[in-house]
């Protein structure tokens, strides 16, 4: 039928005077702030700096690990979950290619899977109902996040640094995010409790905080089982919901894994993020979020807010890819429905590299090392998680990290992005988890060479970028 | 490990005084307005209605037809897209492995092959950096407008009856829609120009136009060559963009295929919505958008609004899934990426459809019917698409919809819902894609017995109902 279609060739002879319009270009200043906003900007800036040095040593990507990738699974996979189809869930032939092919429920067709996992792995019965399957976490905090919004005196709260996806996720919905103190028991609570306060004599409305609870993106920090018990307890107290994050709670070192918030949530004050980029794959784009909370004066027959958040969905990206679904519901099968057992190849291999990153750091940093100045960079230990943070004795901008790149060979990501560009100009991201232990070594070389080097940094770029 | 894991149980042990909290309940006043808006309601009132009837004969859903679904076509479909990218795109097995299952280009991995079927189907040429595939053209749609929404002064403009999916979309980022006339060669252009200036008048900003140029959804107006020349001109003259959404282009009656408008856009002023949902299937959430609109005073490198849209994509979904752009990917593969040529099997079934039903509806509703009054109800006469409407002598609302399904067992879709409640209580959508000639009988059937009675409707809905 090709050929029945007018070329548009054809279309401009019939019109043989018609000038040629000038070309039309689009004004950013026109559009909305968050197209040219640095939280949405900064990865984008930092990966093309990272393009340009492809042979360096890279501490920056925060992607997962790779090695464990086979596209053979995939076939297995998707038969596998048309099998529960079929045997689990009774479904005739019909509804099953329904199941994979036509438009599909909102909250998704794996619920039940991730209800299982959720109660295996987490020891958190939650009602499948209650489970809104996504396009990875990411979807699910701007479905939250535009709930939440509804004026600009809604306000969220987070510890700073942040994961920068969450803050994106904020500048889409315009809703202010309020930064909390973070120290190496993850959030302040006493400075959560403050900023609610001033946030709420300024007229704001605090809703909810997002909260990284284990090993947390880009500081590392954990929080202890008194402070989630104290965090729950706060919500509720203050009147609050907490967005509880957790994509790295299995890549614990050692250390004992201590329960979800949501796992210690009796009153319903968490709205629980799940990912499945770090357990299974980022690819398939498959997260979810719990959100149990009943539902107060909706005419419109939603009880849980699951349900309003699907009726955003509906309007976002309709129901989540169905050939991903079967895809990652049939990793969940082969595995169970525990990702505990699915990660425990890939935690080993992070256990070994936060090992290594820590043991190498020592070596080249610490008080033995004959580093000079002595003591001048300083680090923390997480136990577990894809990042350690290293403080330098200058400053560690995006200009530092060109440099660090051109003269040494080695990548990291400056810690300014996750505080807004407010703070963290002396600090550095160090990821791991797509490295090896003889790159670490090597990186980390570089990294000390680089360091011994950094006073002779430009003084001008130092007080024009730290903060006064 | 989950043995390590200290259930919420033992945790609650270490707090035999703590008080049961009273259970956290969501006002759906403290939430965002689009969560109870009308436009994102209606549908799922409308299933739950169809849902109390399955016995009922369905004009209703308007979801694409289903019999040829294969889950045997997955594997094979992902496997030609890994040979692909081996053989024509070069990767090595490390890279074919990232691209399947790793955190992917922002902009999607199929754009070369969906800008091959572009150039093939719609006689289009579009730069592939243009192109930015999304989780279903729902999303390429929240994203635009998320983009052009700077400041409650920009509104855009739609066709009014209108999809449910383009306002559903536009109550999320709070733009407002000034709907235009629409007429059976689709949207009114005098009218376009007139809302122009009324909304510039109030001191608005007009941003955008959204059209269906072949066989619109709800009311399956197509419109001629010229007034698509006339259009691309208007947005020209009047500074404005045009947003085409044509998902049903290929389900043409005969006729022959018109342009798309953005074949006819020399000036750049056509953003064009592609989606695979009715060419392919629509679970796997694969849709596009070309924006080749070239960008001003953008610092942060983007060259292309496709850019732009890129960076808000990548804070509301990261990439789109590359499980189910591998399987579309595979799909194009297969079919010389013509989606004329995948069609061609379903386009058959919409047109005997069609065919059936205008045939039916002609004869049980026209002069020679013997329906009294006769002309009491009118029709209009689609050349292709998936609906056809209905105007009856009295109200089809949601309570004539509820005594249809009732007492004479056929579904269909009053039109209101496609004009925001403000006019088309007279009109019904019949959606004929999943039903067989022998069930569109029936439901015609039922439907006559239904107009017959429709004046005993009770009086009150419809003077209630009823516009004034």
């Amino acid at each position: 039928m090709t050929a029945s279609l007018t070329a548009p060739g054809d279309v401009r002879a019939t019109r043989p005077g018609a000038p040629q319009p000038a070309a039309f270009r689009l004004d950013t200043a026109s559009l909305h702030a968050s197209v040219t906003d640095p939280a949405l900007t900064s990865m984008t800036l930092l990966n093309d700096i990272a393009g340009r040095y492809p042979r360096a040593v890279s501490f920056a990507a925060g992607r997962p690990y790779e090695g464990f990738y086979d596209t053979g699974s995939l076939p297995r996979q998707l038969r596998a979950f048309e099998e529960h189809l079929e045997k689990e869930a009774g479904l005739g032939p019909d509804d099953v290619r329904r199941t994979f092919f036509q438009y599909g429920r909102t909250k998704g067709v794996i619920h039940e899977l991730i209800a299982r996992h959720l109660e295996l792995d987490e020891a958190l019965t939650a009602d499948a109902e209650s489970i809104v399957v996504t396009t990875g976490a990411q979807e699910a905090m701007v479905l939250v996040l535009r709930a939440l919004r509804r004026d600009a005196q809604d306000v969220v709260l987070a510890a700073a640094p942040a994961y920068v996806g969450f803050l994106g996720a904020t500048r889409l919905v315009d809703i202010g995010v309020r930064p909390v103190r973070e120290g190496p028991g993850g959030i302040d609570l006493d400075d959560l409790t403050e900023q609610i306060r001033r946030a709420r004599q300024e007229g704001l409305r605090p809703r909810a905080c997002y909260v990284v609870p284990d090993f947390a993106n880009p500081s590392g920090a954990s929080m202890s089982l008194e402070d989630r018990q104290r965090l729950v307890d706060l919500a509720e107290r203050e009147d609050i919901l907490l967005l509880e994050d957790n994509p790295y709670a299995f890549f614990h070192a050692g250390t004992p894994r201590l329960p979800a918030l949501k796992a210690l949530d009796r009153a319903r004050r968490v709205v629980y993020f799940g990912s499945f980029s770090k357990t299974a794959y980022a690819g398939a784009r498959i997260g979810y979020v719990v959100a149990d909370q009943p539902v107060t004066g909706d005419g419109s027959g939603a009880v849980l807010f699951a349900d309003q958040l699907a009726r955003l969905k509906s309007m976002l990206t309709l129901n989540t890819s169905t050939v991903a679904q079967a895809a990652i519901g049939g990793f969940l099968i082969e595995n169970g429905c525990s990702m505990e057992r699915a990660t425990r190849r890939v935690a080993a291999v992070y256990r070994r590299n936060l090992r290594a990153v820590l043991d190498g750091i020592e070596e080249r940093f610490g008080r033995r090392s004959g580093f000079r100045p002595a003591g001048a960079v300083s680090w923390n230990t997480p136990s577990g998680g894809m990042f350690v943070v290293l403080t330098l004795p200058f400053v560690a901008d995006d200009a530092a990290l060109e440099r660090s790149a051109a003269e040494f060979g080695v990548l990291w990501t400056p810690m300014h992005h996750f505080y807004g560009g407010a703070a963290g100009f002396h600090q550095i991201r160090l990821s791991f988890s797509v490295l090896t232990p003889e790159q670490i070594a090597e990186g980390l070389d570089r990294l000390a060479s680089f360091a011994a080097t950094g006073p002779r940094l430009d003084r001008r770029t130092m007080t024009e970028r730290t903060p006064s």
